[in-house]
């Protein structure tokens, strides 16, 4: 742990124009972003080592992970859940699971309030998978009632997907209700958890959740280089001959694991390293409960911090996670963003652009090996910019 | 450098017998394998940055390494050749070739004579792409007579693929006279260099290339985590509208690069940052020739070592690369493979499974942060073990 946790409330509040923010080049310059983000040392260091692939030792690691991986969502593999390594980004996992898991004959129900959202259209699009796109405002939940009409109308559905923290904005949708009018109707219910997973408790059975695709380098805080499927293995296994893509085959992926415990393919070695030592680190926090404790200490600061310096968030309170928090640009003529980005990141805090269709926001993300006592840091510094 | 280099014949002869091979627990195990292979300790020591994806001095590196595998190729931008990075094995990159260069009505000629070639018409079955596969035996190169005859009597055939060096076996396929063949009847050429790019000499344009695919983690002694393709860019720019996948759309990463300089989706940024350490160490070594100059000391005294121990490489010399050699069982009764590879990696070896259909072999590589003495280590250890 880079330093110890100090809680929100311990924080020696400091006039900002005295505060000095001095440049960092001592150590990495902070990630307040959606991911990749700052990792501790030891989880940088597990990266020092090359492993073999087809090594057993590399192949006990990787059958942990998949283990601890199940025991973190609350799973079993007794009770028929797998959690399945794959290489890529996240994106790569969610349409793993679109072209493997949906049938030629198969549509798809696709919720969006947000680029992510969006993005499953787009790659259901580009693999010529049926889908219908219900549309909600960036800045509100996903809405369960126009669902509810729409598999009541049309039958041809399968499959209902969504995004549950959408980065976009950092709104939080209502993955429970939504989930409960897909089983409802009968429908397999898929949910991309990228930014979510690790830190908001998800109740996979009272949500119906089918699939659901997270990362490692969002609430788990490791490195980038694969992504992770929760599904259930009958729910797999009765998907064979559907993929549509060798490398992106989800079942094919899982029968790799069961025929010889390796990757089908070569896996980023370095990347699976990393992330044993980062489940440790999760393991000795705290699990779910310690991580979301700290982030949302972290999101409080800035949030009131923020305010304080006259800044607004897109949100409304109630919907906004803690995981990144878009907010509106200072009323002021003078603001550039591009400088304002320029200055921080030569402060050493890189913070994230905003990604809205019609209003000018910037995003700070409060996960990764972030304290509160680094947003407070944060947030001097933009009081020092903002004067 | 983990050592200076130390060429074959500066090596002191000593008998096996009297070699000590101790277990090594104060280093990684070294890995004789196609990849992922032993880095040097300052590649590994670059991934303890964590950089932002979204940040312009990472977009920087990524530019340069970008330039960079250009002109390793000998390829330039003003002759309309781009590098393109992608997410994901190298498996992922020849997929994505497929699924983004060849049209609806599109048509592939794969020559294959081992796993890897086949693994081409499996990807290309599984994303419902029409092809025809020519195989050739494992021990034997791939022949350009009978795709010259194809491609004069099947002219739905628009490109042909195939695999430079078969890890399968480590044979070397003539890519000049079966580029000649595919340019003379007018159809793209892919090439599947995983294993060759970085240390066997390609002339892009003599072999009339129009995709090549290769990896981080072979002869250019990086981290996996992603992969890269060399294409023409006018040619790429033609595919507008065919990728059956959104994760491996070329065209759309190449796009992407453009847009903003940065990834469409989540890179392995600490594999970035190695593979930045790892070509400035590639182009200090003195790049292709320093390269294949070694792996082939490598090779040889391999070669010689284990013949001198009885063992038989499958491949007739003349068609065996220095990138990965296979050997054939020793005439032994009593030779159980599982008991040797345990062995060895007691003894700080990791050596590779066979992978040949017909014939029991092990195999070898030369590749990576290896040098002869390492070479000559292995041998000593094989000497006392089969003893």
């Amino acid at each position: 742990m880079r330093q110890s946790e100090i809680s929100a409330d311990q924080i020696i509040s400091t006039d900002a124009s005295s505060a000095t923010v001095p440049a960092a080049p001592s150590r990495d310059k902070l990630l307040f972003t959606p991911g990749p983000l700052t990792t501790s040392l030891e989880v940088k260091q597990a990266m020092l080592h090359d492993a073999g692939s087809w090594h057993f030792e590399f192949n006990v690691l990787v059958a942990s992970v998949r283990r601890r991986l199940l025991e973190i969502a609350g799973l079993t593999s007794a009770e028929g859940w797998e959690a399945i390594l794959l290489q890529g980004s996240g994106t790569y996992g969610v349409e793993a699971v679109f072209q493997t898991a949906v049938p030629r004959s198969g549509k798809v129900a696709v919720l969006s309030n947000g680029a992510y959202g969006n993005r499953m259209a787009q790659m259901l699009d580009r693999a010529s998978i049926d889908h219908i796109l219900l549309s909600t405002p960036e800045n509100e939940p996903l809405d369960p009632e126009p669902l509810s009409a729409l598999l009541s109308s049309d039958s041809a559905i399968t499959h209902v997907a969504m995004v549950h923290c959408e980065t976009t904005t950092g709104i939080l949708n209502p993955i429970e209700a939504i989930g409960r009018i897909a089983r409802t109707h009968d429908k397999a219910f898929i949910v991309d958890a990228m930014s979510s997973f690790g830190a908001i408790p998800i109740d996979f059975k009272k949500c119906g959740i089918d699939f659901l695709i997270s990362s490692p380098n969002k609430c788990l805080e490791s490195v980038p280089g694969f992504c992770f499927v929760f599904c259930r293995r009958d729910g797999l296994l009765a998907c064979a001959g559907q993929a549509r893509s060798l490398s992106l085959d989800l079942l094919d992926q899982l029968k790799g694991f069961e025929r010889n415990g390796q990757f089908r393919y070569t896996p980023p070695t370095h990347s699976i390293l990393a992330f044993d030592q980062a489940l440790r680190e999760f393991e000795a926090e705290g699990g779910v409960a310690a991580r979301a404790a700290r982030y949302r200490a972290n999101h409080q600061l800035l949030y009131s911090g923020l305010a304080g310096l006259g800044l607004r968030a897109f949100l409304d309170p109630a919907v906004q996670s803690f995981i990144i928090t878009a907010f509106h640009f200072p009323d002021s003529p003078k603001f550039e963003f591009d400088k304002f980005y320029r200055d921080l990141s030569e402060r050493g805090f890189i913070i994230y652009p905003g990604k809205l269709t019609r209003v000018n926001t910037f995003r700070i993300g409060t996960i990764g090996r972030l304290f509160p006592s680094d947003i407070q840091q944060l947030v001097y510094a933009i009081g020092a910019l903002l004067r």
